[in-house]
């Protein structure tokens, strides 16, 4: 693995990523085309967490966690570490201290393809975190990585910059350049799905509002 | 698969299963004589959530949700929807819409060998559900299926109109003509751990109480 | 296997034990020399559980629990139960009344290689339990096994007498001889972590604090 | 769990099943209408390995092999044994000497939701086996269970009687009233499919075949 | 999901293709950085299988296998096609009639993020095929999908075009723009292992070789 | 970890290693009261394969094989390499090359609690490995480890000098404290399942050789 480090990156105008940050990740990832939901394995350490932010992309090695501490000192307040460790889960790249660390540094969240550690501390801190596992395990301070060069986590690729963002469902990335018009339809789902459920409380049925009537039938479905 | 529904099916008397519904899952499976539990991955999204009520099968197909649109409004007020959708967890074919449309019918509750979404907007609504995953991922509303045809989950068979309930352990089903003489074991059970535990609490122990002292020697257990 | 119950264990001095219980198990882990995990997939039912004490071990045969009622009985005030079950998941050796059980006789909690199960009457009452998995299913109570034997559990080697502690982050075991001298390491690496959270709260990095920066710039990290 | 045998059990007639045997297991998946086949996870040991015939069925508990003993006794020959233990993986109730013991039986073969050993024995003698995975250990011979009453394996329901087919694939179980007719449309099938890989073979392609293409217009499937 | 198809793609020179084919794939992943590899999950039906050539991508519904037909048609000698179907493993969307029918069209080998079918006929056939699973169950021809779109599976990017080698080991994908220089690495690294193995051969150690003895010296490794 | 490597080991009598070398793994396990197997995830990546010496001990960090070369090193003609790497799956440390130095050290196989990649290499070079996995990917050599210290691997521990044995059921492995007796075990176990593998080809039943017919009597099997 290389070992380099880019500093620059361009993020999304900051009113965008604000408004993003108040919708589900269902929402947005129907809105998005049914694209950029990671694996359905990594998940919030604390099911009441959010977090939305533009990604800084972090590339470190199994068991190690010295890429990850430069990584606090690349982002700006705002920024989500997005982090692959090449989906070791027996070791915890990222505990309490770090986690303070990160928080001194405003750094919104963290979303990890691997466990962390001093789960329950992170969670007093309210330190929105995302990972496969929890594991007790520190690592070395070894080796070296990639900061803010592209990487692929959860089955998805991610750049530097991307928005993140997670909640109790999972994480969904959303592409820089496709921010704008993604917000525009998780408004229009929005105002939708609103409106479908007003309508379904005051006794409309899924099958009327949707014409899904309509394509049972038409696909043959017998009843009796 | 077939494509079929079959509106009519025959349910215990309420009163049994609001009897049942007062019972922890494990005591019902012991009364039952070890039957009726689901595998332990099919498991609460909320651990506080509780569920009972006589079952309406749904087979789907995996990543699709059309069907148990439909079994929405084939449900009656107190019904359980019990659904299988071919193993498929990277997308979940139930979220906040169809709960709310599953509350407006005064549904009980959902039970999937499969993922759900929008899990925190669930949870506020205090819908129980049972999965083995979360998705953040949407289905399409193409294919058919059935519903209340027999259907095997999670290691059993259930049938239309079986009792169904859930915790924090899990989900154990009666079939419906069990009922009676599951509750009756269910009470003297409930009456007999009580006892049992006030017993305990009072200082003698499970080795005096059950016999087990006696067995132990029997089977020739060696103490120093 | 054979059946076999050795009474008499030595523990370590209970004020040592009692300064163990105040430390998290990730400080602990390191102050070992990264020693005595439990495997990540050993998790509290209940996260904000603790539980710190000497072991009574227990080897069993799945689906069995009548060795586990009698290691109630064997086990002293404050002692942990640490059992293998054979790595069988699909039924809980333990619910609520041996927990009841287990209070009246002041044990401090369970680890277990298996399931268990009445998880929500055990969460109410406290009672911190550690293990791989819920299940619904009950036990047959009919063979034997060995109490106070060394054992082999999550990856690790496990002898009576021994301290187990679990948190949130999962479980981690000293020997009863190493006892003194990881406490001394736990003080010495908190008052350091501590120093360290409050040089990082005032804002200095940890790159500096721990020199990564030289490790980075000596192993040849190149940025732009 | 009871401890009951069932010694009588109705099979279908002998050329039947002989003509079943000769169909793969995914031939008589579909022409049974996509019904009867086992979770992927249960697997031949030895993957050139066939069996086919009346199901002896076995419910037994996790670790321990007694009953299945019993049961090579209460087969007849042609049977196949279809054992259940709880899904536990880390014990080979089934060896060589059992194996030695079902082939002096002439018994068909071995179905089993969990573990054997000895698998280079078993490869050696031929004797077709399908099980979830292959373990060293061996087990007790201390409790009863189940012979010929009705099971859940896999993902579907085995009655004793019904028809169980093994391949390289994995498993199929036809119910016995089903099998006239589902052999029956094995045979139009396969008639079908080979008459369409031999024009396939000459150079029409699938699309045409089976009118794929007009499906994929009507669909709107756009290409460029 | 979008139904497209896009019919035209660019593909490396027949040489480069043909000359990477006698490459294993772990020499392929580290003359390539260290890139390109699947997860080690997606393996061989066949371990004596391998495959060589460019990739037709394709991306269908779980559970459905009609977009893989029609990739059948797209594709062209010496393709290979490469498939995700949103890893769903519990039914085989390939099996022996699209085996007979890809031959006949003179297609490489399939890689498939899901299960396969028929797989004793597909052994005997010869055609290489990398899967997660292998599964009884076919599937319904009714949902479209995307052909020759870009798509991600096992971690990695995939373009149509790139070239996709598979061996005994797995899958390692090289992008279509690095062939060049990664079969340029490929055989010096050729040149220099199988220099390297002659002089182990001989005697010399790979500490010396490769001076790893002085890495482990500097690092201050202890022995005694 | 610490770095260290012990270089002088004691290993048990040749004689008695090549005597152990030609029982069964299950028939060792049993032999042995049920001790030493590794968890069936171990398992050779050729059935055919097997191994049998003294075990040198590694321990290695995930993704890095430095440790693993100077163990090459450190081991005598017979010896088996026995490593674990944090039980991380997705990098082979081990490969052709480091096969090729180990055959020309004479060293009789490997156990690893990891992956290896060159598969088809390993299995051509006829060099025994039991592995959890296959991968692809290469590993670092840029950290240390431990030589023969005791480790802990697939559930047991294991000291340097310890006789371990693999084949087509997996690992099992045999303190060399015990190994005298375990032979003389093996021996006895060995004539008597012969004999008994006789009587029942004459037709004797399991249930008579080993009265397991009194044992269900006993129980109170029913029997119809």
């Amino acid at each position: 693995m290389d070992a380099h480090v880019i500093k620059k990156i361009s993020r999304p105008a900051q009113n965008l990523v604000q408004e993003l940050a108040d919708f589900e990740t269902a929402t947005v990832h129907e809105a998005y085309g049914g694209k950029g939901a990671l694996s359905c394995d990594i998940k919030p350490i604390d099911p009441s967490g959010r977090v939305c932010g533009p990604a800084v992309t972090v590339s470190g090695r199994p068991g190690d966690n010295l890429i990850l501490h430069k990584a606090i000192y690349v982002a700006e307040p705002g920024d989500v570490l997005v982090a692959t460790v090449g989906g070791y889960m027996e070791a915890g790249p990222w505990g309490e201290i770090m986690t303070v660390a990160a928080q001194a540094r405003k750094i919104s969240g963290l979303i990890i393809d691997g466990s962390v550690r001093d789960s329950s501390a992170i969670r007093r801190l309210r330190f929105p975190v995302f990972s496969r596992a929890i594991s007790i395990k520190g690592t070395t301070k070894e080796t070296l990585g990639l900061i803010n060069h592209p990487i692929h986590m959860g089955g998805i690729p991610i750049r530097p910059g991307d928005i993140v963002l997670g909640d109790a469902d999972g994480v969904v990335v959303v592409a820089a350049a496709d921010l704008t018009w993604v917000l525009e339809k998780c408004r229009q789902r929005r105002d939708k799905e609103e409106k479908a459920m007003e309508e379904i409380r005051r006794g409309k049925s899924t099958l009327e509002l949707y014409g899904f009537d309509k394509v049972l039938n038409a696909k043959g479905l017998r009843e009796e």
